[in-house]
């Protein structure tokens, strides 16, 4: 997978409902003379001008009929579509992301799920923007996180209202949230908002979380799509002043919310999120979420013998919750499994004692 | 979609690791002589042997080119999927099983994410079969439930432990768990332990779960992949007893893990899990989950109106956290936009106090 960007940029759209289906399924409701004009529903893909670059189309469909891609993912996604992920998003930031930056999520809204849950402990809780998008409140009441909201300001174009974020940090705030380019505003910040190297960088995003000693989590899933002037800056681009989780997502600037690939990347040069474990707390909930437990990491002395002696992969008993038991799969190829099988046999009887 | 049997059968599989990715990619270390061969990762697509229906891929490739299917799905899945799948489980069943009762989901990984978590309040356990699948461990412990496990017997072909569960269970029980046909064992349940007619009917689950007041959690994502002569029974069959919920997924029996389509269904011809609102939670969860809120069902005066009188919908502020605003989303067809936006203008002028 190689992420190009696409050219045309649909606006910044939001919130999902079951409407949006039927309006893509050309089921609308007209009274005769009027169409229903659909201003609530933000799913740009539902219309055909509003279609992805065939050439993705073309590598889904292609992948599809290699049958290399029918298996399980690995918990964090596929190194392939990872390093180029960390490529894509290289080419704004200062430091070039390595494949192991980035974990690989069903959307932006499980990324959401995932770091909600990754950052939750008892008592905590999470700076949210208002407005803004709801679901990051129920992810993280769901976690047992209080949601606390600052302000946009609408007369200085939808910025961080930095005092309010002041006022609301104590102890137990782990991070706050923006969302750039803004849903629902359609705003961009500025380079300086988000970091200020002069005299007033107090005032800005990335100073104030440094401050604050909080994370910034960034929802960029509306990223490079921009109305007017203003260019799109990465908050990832300050993950050296206040470490920055970047959520992001093909569904909108590749208009393909229905293929559900998201990301989280992690904007941190000062390996804070190793330091705090933050990087485990999300490799534990991928664990059990997306995929399952990697059980052949566990230890048991036949197994490790039998895979070093043998080169046959088993699995121990307890990975099933069974001790002193083989757990062996059949779905291999039946070559295979006889052959496996022959060494397993030879192996057992070259340690067995003899019967006396 | 329409779902059509496979006629192969690959066999039961089981746990996931990194490992079988790189297996899925050619990259197995050898030494020298002999091949690694990995019977402990259960993925029979990363074996060029086991492929999936070409069917299957150019009915999925096709989706992909009519660009029909790009957008969000709704929470709990898009209709014709949902009643494709209730035709196919019923086809096995007494009852016909309706769209309703079918809630899709990202594979069968996040069917049981969902049921843990729709079940879960303080206090409760659950039920689960050892040797078992410790994914169900990890998410009942996730939700706050304590997982109490009773005995599969291997000298009953890894029948239910009945008495064991009915020493288990308490007041605070909600469910057990049964895995048919079941992962690690590859054994298949007959129609008599599943649930008696006869005297002896107390030693069987259905019976069993009556008696005790809880539901059955039964995981059939092998469901048909059967070695010798059992017959697979649904654990549906039995929902007018107890109220039966069946998780499953595409990914085994068309052997397309990585598509990630799984499901839960309702057994409950008896409504039970209505009138408990396991179906509302299961509802709940889904909507913080795979999709987001479906905000449009707010109520807000201006918004009611304006879609009535001028077919034109948009969202309440409250929907993003900001009363007495719009929320209209520019992601539509920009004649739409435009005509939308005239209508709302109108609206407004119609309904503005005059001037003075």
């Amino acid at each position: 997978m190689e992420l190009r960007a696409q050219r045309h940029s649909p606006g910044p759209d939001g919130p999902v409902c079951a409407l949006g289906v039927e309006q893509g399924q050309g089921r609308m409701v007209e009274d005769g003379a009027r169409p229903v004009v659909p201003m609530g529903h933000g799913d740009p893909s539902a219309f055909p001008c509003f279609r992805t670059a065939p050439e993705a189309v073309d590598a889904a469909a292609e992948a599809l009929r290699s049958g290399n891609y029918n298996s399980y993912s690995s918990c964090v996604g596929l190194e392939p579509a990872r390093r180029s992920i960390a490529d894509y998003l290289s080419r704004d930031l200062p430091n070039k992301l390595s494949p192991d930056d980035v974990y690989l999520t069903s959307g932006c809204t499980q990324a959401i799920e995932i770091v909600c849950s990754a950052l939750a402990r008892p008592g905590a809780n999470i700076l949210l923007p208002r407005p803004g998008y709801l679901f990051y409140e129920a992810r993280a009441v769901f976690n047992g996180m209080e949601a606390r909201y600052f302000d946009l300001l609408p007369e200085k174009d939808w910025e961080v209202d930095i005092a309010g974020v002041q006022a609301l940090a104590d102890k137990n705030t782990i991070a706050m949230v923006i969302v750039n380019p803004g849903n629902p505003c359609g705003n961009v910040y500025t380079y300086e908002h988000l970091a200020k190297a002069s005299a007033a960088k107090l005032f800005c995003v990335a100073e104030t979380a440094r401050k604050l000693g909080i994370f910034v989590i960034t929802d960029e899933v509306y990223a490079h799509q921009t109305f007017g002037e203003k260019k799109f800056v990465p908050m990832g681009v300050f993950g050296s002043v206040a470490p920055v989780l970047t959520l992001g997502a093909i569904s909108k600037r590749w208009v393909v919310p229905g293929w559900r690939l998201g990301w989280i990347v992690t904007n941190d040069p000062n390996g804070v999120f190793q330091r705090t474990k933050v990087v485990d707390s999300i490799k534990s909930y991928l664990d059990i979420s997306s995929d399952p437990p990697t059980f052949i990491q566990m230890k048991m002395d036949f197994c490790c013998r039998l895979a070093k002696e043998e080169l046959v992969v088993v699995l121990p008993g307890c990975a099933v919750g069974y001790k002193n038991w083989l757990r062996i799969t059949f779905a291999i190829a039946p070559s295979s499994l006889e052959d496996g099988l022959d060494r397993l046999k030879s192996f057992c009887l070259r340690y067995s004692k003899p019967n006396k």
